[in-house]
């Protein structure tokens, strides 16, 4: 996957596939994502901008035909065709309107003499990416196209052509088939049926005590997500989905419905997907249907190239599965936040999606659309999802997928696109202390929220400021600049002063925020005076991003993460970073302690996949209720399937070292189990771990690493299996 | 319309208009009108970037209700609608795909109670520009309304509602029904008939003798623009459109053609729009047909407010109608270029165009819609049609809308898009002179044509270098961003840098570039070395955009313009600008001579509308030729049609003093006339002037100016006729 990607390269592929230009198929496949929201029947699209395709792309290529080549060309979009700079006459009635989007592409067939050759192609579409299919006998569009949105080329009186666009390789994915362009793209599908249909004995509430007639409450075991469908149906019907049997019985409060009339032919494909478990649904007068049953939808996956753990615990197997299922259901077009209500991308939530896929389906497709998509076109005019912190994890996500993956074709094509973000946010940067006194705290060349900017950082149950110049916000901005000055590097684009930049932040956050007293990181400084606060969040970023060299990390450990002072972490979106910090510091059998306590507690309270967010100290209705509604919390959040990060990276032990696995190392590790065993996925194979208290085995099919034991590192090599005897005094 | 438009003024109008967000629409509609240049059958779109409308844009109103009121919403696309910040209900059947074009829009009922209330729309639409419509007893869609494409409104955990968008209002113009939506915009049309129908003598030119029935040449009388009819048609004809009976005839190099085949169920609109005077059609073996007719398709206008001119001279006469029907066929959706080859919109082109409509059609909403639609979106990437000059024209055709409307709501409008694209004009200006030695001109702060940048100046028939820093372009370029300057002010924005920018530019111009030996501009800097040629251009822009002042402007024209070794200048284009300067220096009777020779020349050649370029000193099918073709010229070109201006504001002598017409001056002058009699459309009224050798008279029926006959100023007031009697001496 890496090497096929490698930069730039020229592929002669046998076969041919559709092409269009880089990231337009994301943010056009993003818009139609995210704007299937809905909030009680009504339409919820983002509150951020939302791009659009360039809508007239040319596609090119230069080449040598040893005989006449006959090629069928077929486009999504109006097309025209030049061969060798001179435009082809295509009739007229293979041309359809550019507004509409196509199912199946116009094609037509022409025959190009031997010799050498170019290839111009143009394709406009408004509603749909501009899309080219050719193939020929040795003639294929694939990524050794090059795709520009101008090409700039313009003829003189004379008929001379002169240009010069800004030609980029074109992009493409599994789209082979001449009849199976992009905009055909869609999930699988399977069908389910419900485990129980039940006539609810509490009469659930209602607008009007109108006597309406008490409907049915279907069950489908589990937490699920597709397209319900009713079959047979005659006359109207009112359908309630609820993730908790409570939300699809409080008809005034569910946060998904829909009504549903026979008599206007609705197909099963008219219901838009929901996330569900339940689904009351009551008739109205006359009306009546045969059967419910549902369209599971999903994003295929590769079982053999998927992450695996099982362990001593049967507890810890079933948060991992629970939490392997919560991942499947929210990676689809993209990574989802959760399947009920936002069904957005957040880069915040997605930054965490990435890691754990890396460790369960390493699907690096949807990491790479995922990433296109949050980050748009230009210009931009908002921070990522509007918020601060998501434009730096975003950088920092650049950083995770080449260090996973090795794709530097990738970093090549996303890189104009962070200079402009980095463009963005350095404008935003708070200008060099011009009459503030030396004694306020320095604050210059810092990213301080503004009026437009939404400062997350987490949904927390104690009072804490987002207002001011935030340190968790410095030490991401540091990480976004280290990110930029490693592409760079790797690009081989001197932009060395990022590197500088990043360096100088590192330093100002020390000097400006770090207590000698209280061993910590501050919170903030607030209208030039420090907010003395300290919370987790800038003492563990400081840990994870390599802010805190060793000694200060085990300072803050102490200071901080452990100790109880500090007010607690309550969403799994932090406890992702907060349990990380605890594995760092070897603290594994607490950890584990931890998750049959948090992610447990959630399984305890019937959970079948895990939440928004969980307070064990609340009961009840109180775990469904969120955001000032009764059932506004996700209960399929993926932030909130750590467990398979953590056990992955921390108990198999299993990282690369260079980037895509070409060297890695496995540190396994037990904690208080008695034996785990479980599979990681690399770019092109697979690392095998086991462990017991006697022994470890290692087995990986590419790559070489390092198994790390103690003091001791032995070597292993692709396709060995490496077993080492462990002491009893380990 | 000026007084309508005044700046974001909240207007309760009686009635409801389709909304949607500034410019979406010209975009959109600019990329139809672009993209139907066709060449020899094959499409032939523009080699800029095309920009798309905002997909997702938010309108909103806060208003007051006395009684509860029931209101109906339209929408092209997916939308929502919130009330008091709560989403609504809307069924999901009135939902339809956001991915095709709607000729009929969606509609919803509601029904608001009384009191003070807000609502939000969100409309989704890829292939459309997102428009709504909402009518009730008082609540109505219009101008008033604001529009947003990222509200930025982020809801806490609380369900609290934080945001902080940018919105601007909302746009409109005539689609005042809930059935005609800005996607439905279509031209007028009116059936013609050919004049004549011969079987040419002489048998076209065929690519293969295959003894093909002759067919038949259809002469439809002049110059026209449409959709060709054919009734009755079986089978499959060929038909070659020709501007010439020679392109007609001419199968092989003929710039237009079509296949029509009868078993495909073409319908009339099936057929793209075609310029042409002639037709040739030939039927294919066993095709036939019953008559060819067209559809003559044109912008409407308001005869009652319409420029006119008639004098003592019929040659002159005849020109001017020439020219206003070359303008009346190229003023569309947009102000088009030529009728039959490119259709595009061009920034050098529109300029001119917008020059003649002030006192032609004054057709201002023509205006506004090519300005926005040249200027397109950010990012900016590359220069107005990729050509620097049409960048700075861009500026100025906003400096002359201002002076001939007074309407500052499009200034202000268009200020975001000017400053962006004054950005990056300025990003590629020469950095200050670093090591270069003293001795070497001065270029620092000038703009100089990059790799990726088209400098047009002019088509032109002499040697002359395109390359280095040219004179003609940095004149140019202080008249936009003198435009900046002016636009700032009117807008009370500070910044007064433009203005300070342009004065420097201006020293540095004359510093650089003036010849004290020549009295003229010198050509160019190139290399550091000063390319000394002198060429009419700069010259004349020096005069027209106010770099030189009265003494230089005399030495100039003695120097330059009158100077017989100077070369000459062969575009309608340029000569637009040259006989400017000749009137401005009162060579009246001169120009007219121009006129007779040069256009009176187009005409003798049997010209029905006046051509892209013309060169006396060719002949025959010579004056068909261009761009290496045979039939490349196009032979409606705008740019012909300058003696509309001309005598409008030259002879009839009427021009604003301040913006909108608010003051203005008449300065009639007969040249070598008899008389002269004509009209000029001011914003909101007629300005009606004639004029013999003894008197003169001017009505205007709004605005206050001046009568100017030689040193005396006489008053003109709304609706008061002014006589006056002309001493023979004059």
């Amino acid at each position: 996957m890496a090497a096929e990607n490698s930069q730039f390269s020229i592929i002669n592929s046998q076969f041919s596939t559709w092409i269009w230009y880089p990231g337009d198929f994301e943010v056009w496949l993003g818009n139609i994502f995210n704007n299937r929201r809905t909030e009680r029947g009504a339409m919820f699209p983002p509150f951020w901008k939302q791009d659009s395709h360039y809508v007239t792309v040319e596609f090119s290529k230069a080449f040598t035909l040893d005989h006449e080549e006959t090629i069928t060309i077929a486009a999504e979009g109006q097309y025209n065709f030049a061969l060798d700079g001179k435009l082809q006459y295509i009739p007229l009635t293979s041309h359809s309107s550019p507004l509409t989007s196509h199912i199946l592409p116009l094609t037509s067939k022409f025959t190009i003499p031997a010799g050498k050759h170019k290839l111009n192609i143009k394709v406009w579409n408004q509603a749909t990416p501009p899309a080219l299919f050719i193939t020929g006998d040795t003639i294929h569009t694939d990524s050794s196209w090059l795709a520009t949105y101008e090409d700039k080329l313009w003829i003189d009186e004379n008929g001379v052509a002169h240009g010069s666009g800004i030609y980029v390789p074109a992009a493409s994915w599994h789209f082979d088939a001449i009849d199976t362009p992009p905009s055909s793209f869609r999930l699988e599908r399977e069908e389910l049926r419900p485990v129980s249909a039940t006539t609810p004995d509490v009469s659930p509430s209602a607008t009007t005590p109108d006597g309406s007639p008490s409907g049915v409450l279907y069950d489908f075991g589990r937490e699920t997500f597709g397209y319900l469908k009713v079959v047979g149906l005659k006359g109207t019907i009112r359908i309630y989905y609820g993730e908790s049997a409570e939300e699809a019985l409080d008809k005034e409060h569910c946060e998904t419905l829909d009504v549903l009339t026979s008599d206007i032919r609705h197909q099963t494909s008219d219901i838009a997907s929901k996330a569900f478990r339940y689904v009351y649904i009551e008739k109205e007068a006359g009306a009546d249907y045969d059967e419910v049953l549902m369209d599971y939808e999903y994003a295929p996956h590769n079982a053999s190239h998927s992450g695996s753990f099982r362990c001593s615990d049967d507890l810890i197997n079933n948060i991992w599965d629970v939490a392997a299922y919560t991942m499947d259901l929210t990676t689809r077009e993209f990574f989802m936040d959760g399947i009920k209500r936002d069904r957005w991308t957040w880069s915040g939530d997605a930054i965490q999606s990435y890691l754990m896929n890396y460790y369960l389906r390493f699907d690096t497709e949807c990491v790479k659309r995922t990433i296109r998509q949050l980050r748009g076109k230009d210009p931009v005019t908002a921070h990522v999802n509007t918020i601060m912190d998501y434009t730096f994890y975003w950088f920092k996500s650049i950083h995770d997928y080449y260090e996973y993956t090795g794709d530097d074709a990738f970093v090549r094509e996303m890189w104009p696109r962070m200079v402009t973000l980095m463009d963005y946010v350095e404008s935003r940067l708070s200008p060099a202390r011009g009459g503030s006194p030396a004694t306020t705290p320095d604050t210059s060349g810092m990213a301080e929220g503004q009026a437009d900017d939404w400062i997350f950082v987490d949904w927390v149950d104690f009072p804490m400021h987002k207002r001011g110049t935030l340190c968790f916000e410095q030490i991401l901005l540091m990480k976004a600049m280290e990110t930029m000055a490693l592409c760079a590097k790797l690009l081989g684009i001197n932009k060395s002063d990022y590197r500088v930049k990043a360096e100088q932040l590192r330093n100002k956050i020390k000097q400006t925020f770090w207590s000698y007293d209280k061993r910590a990181y501050y919170h903030a400084v607030e209208e030039g005076t420090m907010n003395t606060q300290i919370t987790k969040f800038p003492n563990m970023f400081a840990i994870l991003y390599g802010l805190a060299y060793e000694e200060e990390r085990r300072e803050i450990m102490q200071s901080v993460m452990l100790n109880p002072d500090i007010p607690a972490i309550t969403t799994p979106y932090m406890r992702f970073y907060e349990l990380e910090t605890l594995l760092i510091d070897g603290r594994h059998e607490q950890v584990l302690q931890e998750m049959r306590d948090y992610w447990g507690g959630m399984l305890h309270e019937g959970a079948t996949t895990f939440w928004e967010k969980y307070n064990p100290e609340e009961s009840g209705t109180q775990h469904l209720a969120m955001y000032g509604r009764p059932y506004g919390k996700s209960l399929c959040h993926a932030w909130g399937a750590s467990p398979i990060y953590l056990l992955g990276k921390y108990y198999l032990g299993v990282r690369p070292t260079k980037p895509g696995y070409e060297e890695f190392e496995v540190r396994p590790s037990l904690g208080d189990l008695d034996w785990i065993e479980g599979d990681v996925p690399t770019p092109n194979g697979m690392i095998h771990v086991s462990m017991n208290r006697e022994q470890m085995k290692v087995h990986a099919s590419e790559g070489q690493g390092w198994l790390i034991v103690g003091d001791q590192r032995i070597k292993v090599r692709a396709n060995e299996e490496v077993t080492i005897q462990i002491s009893n005094t380990q």
